[in-house]
């Protein structure tokens, strides 16, 4: 059926996480099928950590879980777009969202002067 | 060097597509390093495309190109959020964002019911 999800390779789906209130993008995780499973039925985001292996319950040690508000998928269905309430910030640095660094030129440009 | 992007193991990095005005998500795609040189150097969204294995100026057949305003990169420098202004629908199925699906458990128990 062409609205299964699509897993990659690894068994692992994209989620972009949204502020449901602000529309701020938060942070980009990985679900498997398992975390979708415990997000769709706890109402709270749970990711497949790829550095650790294992089920992540997104907020469990500082608190700062994200609240479910609207699941939705994309057109493709290989990717996940979660509208959650966050109950503090949701980067491990204490930013409110992951995405706090402008990428410029020198983001690519220092890569090449690894090469060298 | 930690800030470098880091390129998964087939050279791709996810992009997300955010609507600069309305903050909607519309889109995610993936980009290697050359499609970022172009997004950075042309001021427009450039992916590259898996299924086609090629690089991809998104909307260049349709029109519906998008006008990068700000890049940014997480925490991990492993996605990327594109904020955009959209010059049409960005889904192919002429929805204004890719993701106009609900998910639901039924995405999961269908692909459940396939393995039976």
């Amino acid at each position: 059926m062409g609205n299964n999800l699509k897993f990659n390779e690894k068994g692992l789906i994209p989620a972009i996480v949204q502020d449901a209130d602000t529309g701020e993008v938060l942070m980009l995780g990985y679900m498997n099928e398992e975390s979708i499973r415990l997000t769709l039925s706890s109402g709270e985001v749970w990711f497949y950590s790829r550095s650790r292996q294992e089920l992540w319950h997104k907020g469990e040690t500082s608190g700062n879980r994200l609240i479910v508000r609207e699941l939705w998928k994309d057109c493709d269905s290989d990717s996940i777009l979660v509208k959650a309430k966050p109950l503090g910030p949701a980067c491990h640095t204490g930013n409110k969202t992951c995405f706090f660094q402008k990428l410029t030129r020198q983001d690519i440009e220092t890569s090449h002067q690894e090469e060298a």
